[in-house]
């Protein structure tokens, strides 16, 4: 999606660390104008699919996916970052590695809101080796509702996890596929 | 404002411990379509302020201020809940007690984002003892931003939170009011 690429190119910055920090636009600063033109494109891309629900993760996809939540008109759900050991009986639960932080956490869904016949479309801001998208996979699974697909902002193809998912068969639209990137030379994406 | 209200009454569960459960359309579930109603609200109730920013603050506002971003036609900025005891310099900070999980926590916002100039609108879920409301107003004064108001979906009047934060002059518009709650009798609201 060029829209995106243009703004990456413009105010993304590069670390250290295959560090891309877009907080002025997407995840921390949220220019919700920018989301809408994002969601319009996933709802071009999923188009009668039928998808009836948008599950993301806290924090920073909650946004993305309510203003797609709006465009698709569906509820919206977000997994939540368990931070208590005792887990109830009545949620969904993955662990997901996360590399930032180097730690493992169990993220969790009521089960009331994830059912049988739901389709689908879980929205994040970055995917890089696919840990938290695997996660939320496995909670669409263990609900027994059916995955359409996913809606990814940014996705470092240069890191495993795209083709990982993709291998097993989940569908990716990605928005903004990074081939490489470095402080030096900026950021080349992906041709297709 | 009785959209929201109403719909308190039918799917919000008061639970022991002045709890109020609202997962199913608030802050686990998100009716998208509710958001952009009290997002109309607020914009009626703030119109002519000049807002140009909403703030918010992780997990669960961001959902409501993104589509209240839409509405009002700004960006949206959340606070971040810091994890990390060593934070850099380029950043506001507060602290913030949790009563619910009984500790402290500090929450940021990066200097880039919150400017003199800003006509600032600060959107949460809740309202009750205000610390996190008190802790957003001290990062828009830290920025020497302009604080307009504060647009908060469920106040519960019983706490003294949004007693104390108007006695210092700050405005704030909750669109549900809880007067008192129980188990037993449901949720009774305020007359204004």
């Amino acid at each position: 999606m060029r829209l995106l690429e243009q703004r990456i190119v413009k105010d993304g910055i590069v670390k250290d660390g295959d560090v891309l920090k877009v907080d002025s636009f997407l995840n921390h600063q949220m220019d919700v104008e920018l989301f809408r033109q994002m969601a319009l494109e996933w709802q071009r891309l999923y188009a009668d699919c039928g998808i009836n629900k948008i599950l993301t993760i806290e924090a920073s996809g909650i946004g993305i996916a309510c203003i797609a939540g709006q465009v698709f008109g569906c509820p919206v759900v977000f997994a939540k970052k368990s931070k208590t050991k005792n887990i109830a009986g009545d949620v969904y639960t993955a662990k997901v590695e996360s590399f930032t932080h180097g730690n493992v956490s169990d993220i969790i869904v009521s089960k009331s809101f994830l059912n049988p016949g739901d389709k689908v479309l879980i929205i994040d801001d970055f995917l890089a080796n696919g840990a938290a998208l695997t996660g939320l996979c496995q909670l669409v699974e263990q609900a027994g509702a059916e995955l359409i697909g996913a809606g990814i902002a940014i996705e470092k193809a240069f890191q495993p996890g795209g083709e990982l998912l993709r291998a097993k068969g989940i569908r990716i639209e990605s928005l903004a596929r990074i081939k490489s990137m470095s402080a030096e030379t900026g950021v080349e994406f992906c041709e297709n």
